[in-house]
């Protein structure tokens, strides 16, 4: 039911993962607002949580939602993963709430894949929104965590890790910084997780291959998110109006186009899987508002790898409750 | 003598801008170690800071280093304002050591221009890097002196102020944002401003015309404008690999080459005229390290644009100490 081009979009989405990847997708919504759902099953629920409605009153208020029973369906076992592109604050604390955090995990952790172009692998950067206040030892959770993500998304067996600062000497940044990169660069919080830590990183070595894990509170991460995003889409939104100059340049632009569509498909959203949330008792999946059917196609395939993985095993075994 | 490409683009920069400006510029430095100076005088300094010096240390110790001059030449009337491509950090230090702050402003900031792909003006954000750690207040006057800067600089009668968070809800953020919102929608801040504040803004509004002076932590303003660096950089050098896919791409990229150089004469921050240092008594503007001759001719208009508006009179009036 969540997201802007929700249920249309979200339900053929289901429908073709099921159909191209042989994932078992069951749906969570009102029974009578869906489209046709191919015969995937449908958990009623018959409330939603609108898309900038407050998170925790309608996570607590609104028991029947969606979202809450989506969760819920992980808690209980009738779903392996949940994957929403509904209100992201919501689809947060409803798996807080319903899934719970594995044990030892301080707080939860929104990682998102950022595009490097011309890499093979994205960044994951993490926390991107969850936590705008963070302690030295959730950073290094953020980093354990990632590391799993990163080994298990992406293959890399010694993810690199950074912690984002404004220099690299250990001496810069705010005393959260300080205190993290002292926590971080003593290594024994790595064994499990495969980590490596290469120190700070600026903002400029995010959108590259040398750094796989960012790590960073939700509020830096949040902005760095959005004003990536933002950039991206002014400077590509320029470059296409430069192509409507004249005829030379409009046919010249065609002629680019096709060069261009592998770059365009890397950055693309859609294209990406989704954010992931880190911590909790389950894979929980925050696709995109406007997510087409595509990106759900896309984020149910990453939900299935991180289960078939045992993403959530990997990440209760690197943190180890005291 | 500071800056990657010193002391040849400096010097070359410093006599540009004498002849095509008319600015009267002089140079500070070892005599001895500077190129043709085109009869510029020069103030002598006998020590340079390195680029990677810790600037603390280097400005209490090197008091006849280039940079401690300059600033001493601000502070005693024999120069206006100052122009540096060296080390950021000890640019900052004997700036507010030297010419030190106008009464009643709590820290300096640094303001830097955000380039908006296709509209007229720029987004000045600050604080860019001065200050890791903020109050409230700080943040306020920092609203304050980048409305006047804005004002000064473009030319924006009324510039709209915007305090970055993670949402538009004045709920949204830090303890410090949310102290900040309050204290800026009060609006008692503005009047000789001239600056209106238009709410909490995101990552993803900074290159867009829709605000023209964005507030924030010198950490927050630092990673954001790495990260656009970065990510600017990155995507053009992809553009540009996508170019060469064929002899097909790279004639129609030849054609389009010249409709995209003004979007890169925007991008370019040789062309920015640097960022300023504001809150001091006396124009200081940070260009960057690899600045070429072109960079320091339009450093020194910028400088002297400041200086016959009176900048630094204009934030004084602003500030008004209690």
């Amino acid at each position: 039911m969540g997201g802007d081009r929700a249920p249309d979009e979200i339900v053929a989405g289901a429908v073709r993962a099921r159909d191209e990847l042989g994932v078992d997708v069951v749906l969570v919504g009102r029974p009578e607002d869906l489209p046709d759902t191919g015969d995937l099953s449908v958990i009623p629920a018959s409330e939603v949580i609108a898309m900038d409605a407050d998170p925790g009153r309608s996570v607590r208020t609104m028991k029947d939602s969606s979202l809450v029973r989506a969760a819920e369906a992980v808690r209980d076992g009738k779903a392996c993963a949940m994957v929403s592109a509904g209100n992201t604050g919501a689809t947060m604390a409803s798996a807080l709430l319903r899934m719970k955090r594995l044990p030892g995990v301080g707080r939860p952790a929104i990682a998102t894949p950022i595009p490097c172009p011309g890499a093979d692998v994205p960044t994951v950067l993490l926390d991107a929104g969850a936590n705008a206040e963070c302690t030295p030892e959730w950073l290094v959770q953020f980093a354990q965590m990632g590391s799993v993500y990163a080994r298990q998304r992406y293959g890399i067996a010694q993810p690199k890790v950074g912690l984002l600062s404004i220099g690299e000497e250990p001496s810069k940044g705010t005393p959260l910084v300080k205190e993290t990169h002292a926590l971080l660069a003593d290594g024994s919080w790595s064994d499990v997780s495969g980590g490596v830590f290469i120190g700070n990183v600026e903002g400029r070595d995010i959108m590259s291959p040398d750094v796989d894990v960012v790590v960073t509170d939700g509020f830096t991460g949040n902005v760095v998110l959005k004003t990536l995003e933002g950039g991206m889409k002014a400077l590509v939104k320029a470059i296409l109006a430069s192509f409507e100059t004249d005829d030379a340049t409009r046919e010249a632009g065609n002629t680019l186009l096709p060069a261009l569509l592998p770059l365009y498909g890397q950055l693309d959203p859609d294209n990406t899987g989704g954010a992931m949330l880190l911590g909790l008792n389950g894979p929980c999946i925050i696709s995109h508002g406007s997510s087409s059917a595509t990106a759900i196609v896309n984020a149910v395939k990453v939900a299935a790898e991180m289960v078939d993985g045992d993403l959530v095993g990997a990440i209760a075994r690197t943190i180890r409750p005291a």
